[in-house]
């Protein structure tokens, strides 16, 4: 038994929206553990919606339809749907009722195309819309087929499956098993190695573990099939647990966790401050870590220091060493980051200088080179030298600098806190 | 002639992801007037794929892929695509250097794995992929068809759609006949607004008028159907000027504009410099502004007083004043604005203090109640108070507060500029 979503639209295949409707559906199926193998979408156009409904009906149970139920001429979908298996469209009193009540309370009069959303196929059930003036339909138009169909505004989509198609589903003995999903989030190891790491868990059949890339990190989920949530938790702990240990500190985080919520964590857990300064990222480190709420009780706050003679005046860094290693150098990370620990008096001085691009690189300092400096508690310095390579943009260098700093705070804050 | 687009991978099918490169293809398509009429989606999995490529091909002229390229067995897309065809893949000596010389680049060693993103199919030929691992290809597996497949990271797959796809598909001499659009920006006034001010423009045949919003902006998207680049903005240029006589100030900027490139460019040309102060951001005002290449020639960077203490130190804020007025007000507003204009020396100083929330807000002082200071070329200080509401997140009300301290100051600087 499996699903098949189709949107009808011509405003999808013009690319006037994302299809969100198409990802809402797909994570609600997955949650109830509804199979679904594929998504199709096509215009407002009759002969070509019943092509594709020609196909999906004959490869699976479920049709679900979204958009294509409004008063204008292009809304075509239940129409067409009727056309397909034969049957005719009725009136349907309840429906018109409805709308006209809806428009009388906006204090609006109903117009004549409104009348045509109370048409449905005969012998379908009303799958009631209480945000709007479409509503859908359930209708097994053959035995082993049934069709759900809803309005295309996200909003009402979503209040229509809640309320009404959930447990129309479960009532129909579909969803009684669920799919629920853990995501592990790794920073500073490649999507390639790490799968070769884990690859024996890559062919598990319950719970199952694939890989993702993307902005930089790896994320590996894990997805259960079981009867309920505790029971599938209980399947992905040890298989979790496992790969973390395989993963040792390229492991971050899990789920919602995010690089600058782990550090906010780590900091917070032991009592300690934080200051940045940023020549290349001009504040996106500390944008990053203020987006945490909460943030102000351990990030106090830093230096902009995208001229130099703000990394000279403010952060202290020495000219000479400027002129002979370069504002892009280890030497001057590392005075930076000293610097605005000192001024700002926090645990921890984090750093970034770096050549973001698309121009301002040369030879031996190609554009990505960045070096990140770090002060820590004792006063001590260190830096270290990223090479993102050239041929990554100016935003992408900018976000891996400030990650890639948040990644090197954390590991050593979780190494000195272990010792 | 028309084209499809085919979306794989399990992640989609799984909702984790929104289909965003169906809809940049899907625009991309109705720019260079090439139809088409279907999208679909499908998982990881052989048998399903061909079944979809089964389909497709026997309706369309072009088959456009997205996903599946990377190096885990789970990315298929190439060896199904061959396979269905009946043709063997090869391993291309071109593209195995290619990866070879990007991993050496970035100091890593290649696994074994990523050996697979070589393989193409026999005859196919190479779409480069500039900033990633994994090519496409360009192939004519059979006479009248033509396949181009991209890998599923979004912005690997718009620059190899800009670089290579566009120009092949124009020598094969479609989209002939193309949609050109342009687009006019506006801040400071709200869509419905907009809307009715320039409401005799929306129903024009061609070029069309559309209003968008989003993110805080509101844009006017200038539609002309041409037979070429040239005729289309003919059509479109008088148009563009009557709207941006009835917007007035409102108007910022048009296409690739922002309010930081056009604030950048103010600035250039009249040969001021700009420091930042800011609390609740965090650092996201000189991240947006930094986001410009050059933006070293007017900005020189700032303070992120997140914490009180750092107000008060280095920006020279009156304790007394933050304890009376609080961090969160006009005073502060002001003093910070003055206060990084003199450390750092430069001709405009721009602050920002508020409450991003979710916590935070009194019943005075709202989640969303933001203070924006402007010092300027002759010390003069003024501030703005804005109250962006309780029902914002705190990403958006922090974007928000961006954008708008940018935005009075350009209007500050073209006041000035054109007393």
């Amino acid at each position: 038994m499996s699903a098949e979503i189709i949107c009808v639209g011509t405003e999808l295949l013009l690319g006037d929206i994302l299809n969100s409707n198409a990802q809402f559906i797909a994570q609600q199926l997955a949650q109830l553990g509804i199979p679904h193998y594929y998504q199709t979408v096509v215009g407002d156009n009759p002969q070509r919606l019943k092509q594709v409904i020609e196909i999906a009906a004959s490869r699976v149970q479920i049709l679900i339809f979204t958009g294509g139920l409004g008063p204008t001429p292009d809304d075509l979908t239940g129409e067409t749907i009727a056309d397909f298996f034969g049957v005719p469209l009725v009136e349907s009193a309840e429906i018109l009722e409805d709308i006209t009540q809806k428009f009388a309370q906006r204090g609006r009069v109903m117009s004549p195309s409104n009348r045509k959303q109370a048409l449905i196929p005969q012998g379908a059930k009303i799958l009631p819309n209480p945000t709007g003036t479409a509503p859908g339909i359930i209708w097994q138009p053959r035995p082993g087929l049934t069709i759900l169909t809803f309005p295309g505004v996200p909003s009402e989509m979503h209040r229509m499956w809640t309320d009404t198609a959930v447990p129309f589903l479960k009532s129909q003995g579909w969803g009684q098993e669920i799919i629920y999903s853990r995501s592990l989030k790794f920073w500073g190891i490649g999507e390639s190695a790490l799968a070769e790491k884990v690859s024996a868990y890559l062919n598990l059949p319950n719970p199952t573990v694939a890989p993702y890339a993307g902005k930089g990190e790896v994320r590996l989920r894990i997805s259960a099939k079981a009867t309920d949530e505790k029971a599938a938790k209980e399947l992905i702990a040890p298989v979790k647990k496992q790969l973390k240990e395989i993963a040792g500190l390229d492991y971050y985080g899990a789920d919602d966790d995010t690089l600058a919520s782990v550090v906010g964590e780590l900091l917070r857990s032991s009592g300690e401050t934080l200051s940045v300064a940023e020549s290349c990222t001009g504040g996106g480190l500390g944008q990053i870590l203020t987006e945490i709420p909460g943030s102000s009780d351990y990030f106090w706050g830093g230096v902009i220091s995208y001229d130099n003679t703000v990394k000279v005046r403010l952060l202290g860094v020495n000219p000479d060493d400027l002129d002979q290693f370069g504002a892009v150098s280890a030497t001057v990370a590392e005075q930076m980051a000293i610097g605005v620990k000192n001024l700002l008096q926090t645990t921890w001085g984090l750093s970034i200088t770096g050549i973001a691009g698309p121009s301002g690189g040369t030879a031996t300092k190609p554009v990505g080179l960045v070096y990140i400096g770090m002060a820590g508690p004792g006063n001590e310095v260190t830096s270290y030298e990223c090479k993102f390579g050239t041929m990554k943009n100016r935003s992408f260098i900018r976000l891996l600098s400030a990650c890639t700093a948040l990644d090197n705070l954390r590991r050593s804050v979780i190494v000195r806190t272990s010792v």
